[in-house]
Parts: C-alpha cells; sequence; structure tokens
C-alpha cells in the first residue's frame, strides 16, 4: 500500500525543487500585482519581483464557523474536506454544517460512510438543489436540523464529543453527540491582492482558461485559487504543470525572449 | 530527493487501489460504447459492461516514424517527451524530428539544454507558428533540414549513435551523430472505438467541458484521450480526479440512484 499526505507531498516536492536551479522565497506575502512587459509583484516586506512571466497559486482557506472548539480539535474531529477524512469516520457519528450544495453533497457521501450523519443549517431551508435534497432526504441514516446556529465545537481535551447548536427560533440549545464536524460552508480563495488587475468572479476566484491563462498575459494562475472545479490537493498539482508549461510557452512566444 | 517513474508511479496507485473495493479487469481491450440509462461498454473477448457512468481514460500513442532502429533504441536515445527526457542529453547532440509547433518548440527547449540541435522536417519548409521559427533561427546550436525524411535511427547496439535521412530532392543519404532523437510528429489519441457516439475533435481528442463531461450523460474522459492541453502524467493524474468527482456528482443527482 502507497499513501502520501498533503504535508508529505508538500515536503517532497520542495526538496525535488532544491536539486534544480530554482529559487524558493519563504515567508513572503504578495500584496499586489503591476501588470506590463516585465510584471512586478511587489511584496510586504517592501521587495519587489519582476518577471517576464507569473503564475499566481496562493489557494484558498476553507471558510471557519469561527466558535470555540473549532480550531482547538481541527484534525481531531472538525474536518473540512468529506472526500479526503469521510473514511477516517467509517462507522461513527457526524455532522456536517452547512446546507449549500457542498454541505448536503457531503452529507450524501458522509452517509454511505458513516453510522449517522446530523446536516445543520442555519437558514430556514436547506439552499441546495432540489434533486439533492430530495436524495438527502431519502437517506435512512440522516438527520436534517434547519434554522440552527451552532455555538460550540466540544471535546474531551483529546477529540470532538459532540456540537451545540441553538435553535434560532426558540432561542433554545441543543447538544448532539458525535465524533466528527464537517464544516461545509465555503472556501475563501486568498486573491484579495489581486482585485483590480486580474479578472475574478464574483466569488473571488481568478478567471482562467484551459491553460491555466488569466486576463493579464504573462499572468497564468493554478489550483484552489481559481475558478478550476473541485478542490483537490491532486488536481492542483495538475494544474500548476499546466500553468508552467503555459508559462514556458508565453516565453519561448514574447519578442522580448526571441530578440534575447 | 524524491523522485518517481511513470512505471512506479502507476504500480503505486495499482497498489493502492487493491486496498479499496475496486474491480481492476487488465488485458481487456473496449470495442464499443453504447449510451443509454445504462450505458454498455463492449469487451473485444465478447462481455459487456453496464454501468450508469463510465469514465474514459484511454490515453494516447505517440505517432512514430516507423523507420529501423526506432523501436530497437526507444528509451536508449529514441525519445518522444522533451520536457521528461530532455535533461538526459544535457551536453549532448540530438535531432527533433517534425517541423510543427510541438517539433519546433521542443527544438527551442532542447536547445537551452543540449550542446546541439538538429531538426528534420519532411516538408519543404517548417509548419511551425511565424514567432516559433523566429525564435528558433536566432539560436545559435540549431541546424535546421527541411525537405529530409528520415530512413533510419542508428546506434551502437547500446544506445542510439545517429540517423540517417534522405534529401527529398536530390535523393541522397546523409548521416548525423548523436546521442538522441525527439520524434514529434504528433499523438493519436486512442479513441477509433467512440467514434460515431462519443464527440471527438477532427484530430479524435474527446471533447471534454472543464469537469470532463463529454456529450454523452454519464460519460466522462480524462487524459491524453482528451482535449487537455499539454499529455503530461501528472496532468492525466488530475483530469482523472476531476472527471471521477464528476462522475461522483452525477451519480447522486441521477434519479435512478435517489429512488434506489
Amino acid at each position: 500500500m502507497r499513501e502520501t499526505e498533503g504535508h508529505k507531498l508538500a515536503t517532497g516536492l520542495e526538496q525535488h525543487v532544491t536539486t534544480y536551479d530554482v529559487d524558493v522565497m519563504n515567508m513572503q506575502r504578495a500584496e499586489a500585482l503591476i501588470p506590463g512587459e516585465l510584471i512586478e509583484v511587489k511584496l510586504a516586506g517592501g521587495g519587489i519581483l519582476k518577471a517576464r512571466s507569473v503564475i499566481v497559486a496562493t489557494g484558498a482557506r476553507w471558510r471557519e464557523i469561527n466558535v470555540p472548539g473549532e480550531r482547538e480539535y481541527r484534525n481531531r474531529g472538525v474536518a473540512y474536506c468529506p472526500h479526503c477524512d469521510g473514511p477516517l469516520f467509517k462507522g461513527k457519528r457526524v455532522a456536517v454544517i452547512g446546507g449549500g450544495n457542498s454541505g448536503v453533497e457531503a452529507a450524501i457521501d458522509l452517509a454511505g460512510l458513516v453510522s449517522h450523519v446530523t446536516l445543520i443549517e442555519f437558514d430556514a431551508q436547506l439552499r441546495a438543489d432540489a434533486v439533492l435534497e430530495a436524495r438527502l432526504r431519502s437517506l435512512p441514516n440522516v438527520t436534517i436540523i434547519t434554522g440552527a446556529q451552532t455555538t460550540e465545537v466540544t471535546g474531551d481535551g483529546e477529540r470532538v464529543n459532540g456540537l451545540i447548536y441553538k435553535d434560532r427560533q426558540s432561542g433554545a440549545l441543543h447538544t448532539v453527540e458525535l465524533a466528527g464536524v464537517f464544516v461545509q460552508i465555503g472556501l475563501v480563495p486568498n486573491t484579495d491582492w489581486l482585485k483590480g488587475t486580474v479578472k475574478l468572479t464574483p466569488r473571488g476566484e481568478v478567471e482562467v482558461d484551459a491553460r491555466g491563462q488569466t486576463s493579464v498575459p504573462g499572468v497564468f494562475a493554478a489550483g484552489d485559487c481559481t475558478v478550476v472545479p473541485y478542490k483537490q490537493i491532486v488536481i492542483a498539482v495538475g494544474e500548476g504543470a499546466k500553468a508552467s508549461l503555459s508559462a514556458f510557452d508565453h516565453l519561448i512566444r514574447s519578442p522580448i525572449s526571441a530578440a534575447a
């Protein structure tokens, strides 16, 4: 059996990169991108990088519910990716927080793996496509709770053992015993620094074509910061390869380069 | 340093898959796909597989020049992927066969790595974009030979040591001494069996959207058999993940499944 984990994969890639003539600048935050024949990237530390081609791969972060227990029990019962972490909860009780398409899909997916799923939605009703909601309601081991605000993830100091939600109509607090909480209230792309220069969707995702080209010539983007469907490591890795090859194509076709 | 090779990666994936409840049928050739609520795949051995969702990942093969020496010295000097195998020829003399965009791009790419590149084109002139051709002609370590038919790849029994081409006008045979031959005359997608059922491009590539969906509901495709730009293993792996997640989406939204 061969397996890897996100952290191991990233470390392996970093080690591999050092065998090539590639400069890696860690601990830098990009603050602005200025298009031009030489594209400039302003760093928070005050520095400016200039390049004929730039690949944006700043990723996205899970939107958090921001309640006590969420950060403490992250990866100890609090999870964000049902495809990745679902199998860890085989035979156990879990909750999914969020009743949009991703929450409902997660609940359907998890219901096939775990013993029971409680889906908790803040609004008075689910916000998923009707066909998904119908599918969810047909499952015997799912409880749907709407109009509910999660106020705390509880644990025994080691791992999650439940959550507390408030009935938004009555104000009453309720406890659910479970081993896992999947937070499915969206992803936030790390693209604030690109606003006004690179074309973004209303959700802030970088718009790219099939080759990773953005709206700015010479600027490519890959992975979870883009419109690519499905936010998964292996998909982001493939998109990164596309964007790199596109950047290469751009460089060998650019007039500066041909004159050099 | 962490590295892998195509064969090792494939073996690792195969071992990993066996840890799940997945049936793998090796040594089968698909002959036809019949759309429907249950999609049928006819196998050459006479069997028929039925499924609510199918992912086509039949890949592509390099178009070969079909001359003596090409197969004998494959991976011993004869190569098809400049991005993958270029670094193996650092400081050596190589040839690129093919003067279309991929051949000219390969020659530009290799010229930065190897000591000298001979580009050999069958037609009387190159068939690449003007900007690429100009770039190629600006490089000091590239020789371009047009109107030339490669007739043999030669070797010392161990590795490639040259090639022979025929001047198509004079008929004279010429020998070029070199360590590597990159064949860049195109890729042939393995999609003959889909003709008439799944929408293909004129070059035979399966048309897919950003989610890997083909023209037939429930049929997805990924990798080198599709229109995906850049045929690379890591890209194909990411596209496979997209197609799998799309197939999953399709299954949980399908009426049969909801009724089940």
